[in-house]
């Protein structure tokens, strides 16, 4: 049984959170640390694009050299120290070597994060004094101010847990994510934190990472970017005392699952600019690969994304979408419906049933579903929002 | 020598041309119709969407039957007649057959084309009145108002001509394209339709004007979208006696090319919404096929086209995009230009500089310039549009 909780990324047993304003965002909290006691295993899943940013390349060196284990996360907002060289690089590095002195731990043991603007250093000395502030104000109830301090543009924080009652035995799992914009998962996407108190190896713990992962951090798209800084890391601390093996592995990954689900689903619904949450999905492709090319296709698509802000149950948008997402297309069977009103099938246009599904468009949470008319057995979802003059005005003067 | 003419699509000795209103717009002309004397030969490239209109399937059909020879084009917009099923595809011979009947020839040797909204069935009788209307008022003075006839969400009627003065002879070229959103061209873009009174071959014909589109049309987007009706037509009426063989044909397709540059140019600044024409070129790819890819993931950002839209010379967007593109890129090689001004580079910013920048972004031309870093030679040119406010309005009210 997945039972959701409070307590966000501090409601598993062990983890302790903090987040403060150390100056980097002109207003607001800027750096989040996360710590667990004793130390956690952990897992991650990182950017795709080639493009990495410092706090990844540091991240990924620190799990290998640390066999996974870790003492603390610290991340901070208003700035990317992504494109900033060697300089950027030494300044991931001390972040992590900073909160390892301050926490007392070896510097391995801390992953860095950071998310905000590109080119831009990091300033140390107010990060030495932010990791100082927030090791101080560390707690349980620090998850919030946490969830807080990694928001750039996100109209809101975003936190999720659950309480598992296993076989194995009752554990939680707890988590924040950052959107809100560059958001087109490819290996990860955007900021994931998540803690558990279940006691998990780490090839099964980066195994039900990714699988998690997979069909939600993975299966969302603000605007089909994919940024510099991507990065999911679960840490568990093992508190709760419940070993996780191959038999209690499926219940572990549903309730991770769950958490990862809520926290994907907040960040587009938190997209720049959103009004609407989009659930794409697309059935009778050849693979399950072939329709989720088809549903990424659709949720990017800008015609399809004002449509739907509009309330426009313009289905055309979608045919002409699926038709060059190049992969296998037959118009003549082809089926198109948005809610539960089928608008086109078999070659036919259903055109006085555009009322009703005008109707489903005015509401918050929509629904799309193309068969792209092959008939096969592959089918896939994709989350995405609508796209709306705020996001041009949000984009547009981002620096300003 | 390439001379810049007026007189569009009857600029060449042969073609008349006329557009008039027949009702499929609300307001407006939506009928066009161009005629050669003598039949010309013609060439054509489609659009790849494979949720292909009823007009592309019975163009293709009509130039395979009549070997290219073809007396007419017709084209209306307001209506796209794309998933119109078996009556849409009636509709587009109908189309076809009215002409041919009222000009006189096969209906093999007319070429239809439509373009507007999708999933609505043409009317059949209003075209029939706006065929014969149409062909009453044809002369050599009815480019303007055959371009004006094709324009959908287009803010001003695109038409081009040159009168190209060769080692072969003196012949002309002349053109008219619909734009402006669902630009992304692929095999075809858009509509395009092209004469010329030179006499030219049918394999030489076809093979011109591929390669005048693949650098034009085919390097142009406004949306990242494929439509379902695109084409680009040249008839060749050969009226000026001047025969193109291979010795004649560079020259040929240097003019050709210059009539689609400006055509395809007009179309991207004329985009939806647009207040900006961006060229972005890119260099130090692996080969030209990688930087056309690269070039294009920049040119369909939205987070790209958001910053040009606003001003903000956000170098570090580029880098971003360059990094997710999907192809080989280097980030300690990688360099970013905006207008003459270097950004970044071997890995250092040049923070100072952007100022600068900011004023090139000022202008109604943008040039952006990334090298992905990997020493190799490949380059592309691909052109853009920003992304404004006003394109989601555009869209998101298109069909109300």
């Amino acid at each position: 049984m997945v039972e959701r909780i409070t307590g966000g990324i501090t409601a598993p047993a062990g983890f302790e959170a903090a987040g403060v304003a150390c100056g980097i965002k002109a207003t607001g909290l800027d750096l989040a640390l996360i710590v667990s006691t004793p130390p956690a295993r952990a897992a991650g899943i990182f950017t795709t694009n080639l493009a990495v940013a410092a706090p990844v390349v540091v991240t990924r060196e620190h799990l290998r050299r640390s066999h996974g284990t870790t003492s603390s996360i610290v991340i901070n907002s208003g700035c990317a120290n992504a494109c900033t060289g060697d300089q950027g690089l030494a300044l991931a590095r001390a972040m992590a070597t900073d909160t390892a002195r301050t926490i007392g731990c070896s510097a391995e043991q801390v992953l860095v994060s950071s998310t905000g603007v590109i080119g831009v250093q990091l300033d140390g000395e107010k990060l030495r004094h932010g990791i100082t502030h927030a090791a101080a104000a560390l707690s349980r109830d620090g998850h919030e101010a946490a969830a807080e301090a990694i928001m750039t543009t996100d109209p809101w924080a975003k936190e999720a847990a659950v309480r598992a009652t296993t076989s194995a035995g009752v554990f939680h799992i707890g988590g924040m994510a950052k959107g809100a914009g560059m958001i087109e998962p490819n290996m990860a996407t955007m900021l994931g934190f998540l803690t558990t108190d279940a006691d998990v190896g780490p090839d099964l713990l980066q195994r039900a990472l990714a699988e998690a992962a997979d069909d939600t951090f993975n299966a969302i798209t603000v605007d089909g970017e994919t940024s510099t800084n991507d990065m999911v890391l679960l840490l568990a601390g093992g508190r709760s005392g419940v070993r996780i093996d191959e038999t209690g592995y499926p219940a572990f990954v549903d309730a991770l699952h769950t958490v990862c689900r809520e926290l994907a689903l907040a960040v587009v619904t938190g997209g720049e600019g959103a009004t609407k949450l989009i659930t794409v999905t697309v059935t009778g492709a050849r693979t399950t690969a072939e329709a989720k090319q088809t549903a990424r296709a659709i949720a990017n698509s800008p015609l399809v994304k004002t449509a739907v802000h509009g309330g426009d149950p313009n289905w055309g948008r979608l045919v002409a979408v699926a038709g060059r997402a190049g992969v296998a297309f037959d118009l003549t069977h082809a089926r198109v419906r948005i809610g539960e009103v089928e608008l086109f099938g078999d070659g036919q246009v259903f055109a006085d049933r555009e009322p009703a599904a005008a109707e489903h468009l005015k509401g918050a949470k929509v629904a799309i579903g193309v068969d792209v008319g092959v008939g096969g057995t592959g089918t896939a979802t994709v989350w995405t929002c609508d796209l709306s003059a705020e996001y041009v005005h949000i984009n547009a003067d981002y620096r300003t």
